[in-house]
């Protein structure tokens, strides 16, 4: 029986003491999954919407063995604005293309993309890293801390930077309380990024890293944007992995659906972080190598996700079951 | 506030008395409704399910006035098989990208394709039909009779072939005490059409109407597949309309997502449902002239009707709301 499955539905998961460990279980696996040429189907569509320069997507994401996924999540100019009910997603049985949930994606949409950060960070980062540095304020630059916090759990102290002075205070004050770190607001990209062991980006070029001195040796750089990182710093190229679904996109709105721009060339790709999990690949060759962890484009992660969040939903009757067509034969005559 | 709609709930829209009335209505209003080039955008996506032979459908429309809809609805080899819960569809506002309502199409999507079937009959039957051949005895057939029983209410008799003696009993059985017309189960082709007013085809070449010679002067055809109409025989073309909403198919199935082959001739249109509606064409010069009306491929009268389902819910207070995103602010920082 279908699913509906909200926010609050869905607290008792995300607000749980093993939720970050069971989904880094989950992206592992997702990264670790392999079916051959069958990492599953994307099709990603851009349509503009009424108002001028906003638009949303949906992600339809067909896997062999987890099902299809509807993910709708609305874009507004490279900034994220949260619409209540904005963010969701269906999920679809294989067998039939029966409905089995829908369900609210409000915090998992951000997750998806912070989760397989932290995880990233646990195997990319030098031990006992204590020093995070976070270029960007906003809604992911939230998420990437919570995700990073619990995958690092020798963190200690997290320099946030934002342009705005307001937007830095208010992150430090919030998340400090929060993640129970000392979070400090600072005054520039350099003063946040000195002495960090990872530096995390999730602003697009509006925090740039403008010298490549700035970045001390042995230190791992996130980015989810590709952007903001100097040209000529020599660094170990990371990404998930080589090979994702299938992806065409149909994109109705002028501009590029997935980001083409920016970002490190990838023929340097040092190694992917699914070899590194299955210990065939280093992170580092010598201890002082600067590490980026590039994660831009398409995963197969997305229908894993979805499909674990509807298997503990069922597991702890969480949601509210409906059918949506009626019990009697009204409507379905067969032939 | 979003709103659950099942098959249950719209049932007193869908047997109100008014229904198909207000519905012709709405897919008039859909097919004169002209926005310049602003028709909507549709993408059309279809999946290999886990089940051979089995996939489904995703259309994503787009409308600049009547929002974006998903509509989901899985397809087996050429027949349908309705499954419990497999059929629905997204409502999604314009303006910000909010879920407006998630509503079964177990009656709605057959109707989409019978209702403007049922208009066009209106507008193209000679006056007095009084008897119509079905080709078919399936669920299009059903519906595709509810609707032209509503539109030509001087309908008498029904003839129903089917290749398959149960089928075309059972379906005579059923739609006799239905409708209260004489439904009556056909040995052949040739009888079934022999003194028909109207000729619906709803199958794909399983009941082709072989030699030309069996259809009188006059008569209307109505296809859906564009399958089983005699090459050399002489008749009018209508079609819906010239131009629909702006397709793009991103078909993960080997097999084609919209028919391309069959059907008439294109450049043999003779006219349109919409100029004949308007009164800016005729369907017949002479009384004699055999009309067939072709509807395959996209129009725009999809997201109408769904917004049309969905006004007439709020009114009516009909479904259920829901709210995914939670009240309060957890998750939704903005910045």
């Amino acid at each position: 029986m279908p699913l509906l499955l909200t926010q609050d539905d869905l607290r008792p998961l995300v607000e749980g003491s093993q939720f970050f460990d069971d989904l880094f279980h989950v992206i592992r696996d997702a990264l670790l999954q392999r079916h051959g040429s069958e990492l599953g189907h994307l099709s990603w569509l851009a349509f503009p919407l009424g108002q001028e320069g906003r638009r949303f997507n949906i992600n339809a994401l067909a896997t062999p063995t987890d099902g299809t996924s509807i993910r709708v999540f609305p874009v507004s100019g490279g900034d994220i604005h949260p619409a209540s009910d904005g963010y969701f997603a269906i999920l679809i049985d294989n067998k039939d293309g029966r409905l089995q949930a829908l369900m609210s994606t409000d915090d998992l949409s951000p997750l998806r993309t912070s989760a397989p950060v932290g995880l990233a960070c646990a195997y990319l980062a030098r031990p006992d890293a204590t020093t995070l540095a976070l270029l960007g304020s906003g809604v992911q630059a939230r998420y990437h801390l919570r995700a990073i916090a619990r995958a690092i759990p020798t963190l200690e102290v997290v320099h946030v930077f934002s342009p705005t002075v307001e937007h830095r205070q208010q992150y430090a004050s919030e998340m400090s309380k929060e993640t129970g770190l000392r979070v400090v607001p600072m005054a520039s990209v350099q003063d946040a990024i000195e002495n960090a062991d990872i530096v995390s980006i999730t602003t697009t070029g509006r925090a740039p890293i403008k010298d490549a001195a700035w970045i001390r040796s042995g230190t791992l750089i996130v980015s989810i944007t590709g952007q903001g990182i100097p040209n000529d710093l020599p660094t170990r190229l990371v990404v998930p992995a080589l090979e994702g679904p299938a992806v065409r996109a149909s994109g109705w709105d002028p501009r590029p659906v997935m980001a083409t721009t920016g970002g490190r060339d990838r023929s340097t790709i040092a190694a992917t972080l699914q070899d590194i999990i299955l210990g065939t690949a280093q992170a580092r060759l010598h201890s002082d190598d600067i590490v980026v962890y590039e994660q831009r484009g398409s995963y197969a992660w997305d229908a894993l996700l979805l499909r674990w969040v509807y298997d503990w939903a069922c597991e702890h009757g969480a949601g509210t079951p409906f059918h949506l067509t009626a019990n009697d034969a009204y409507g379905k005559e067969s032939q």
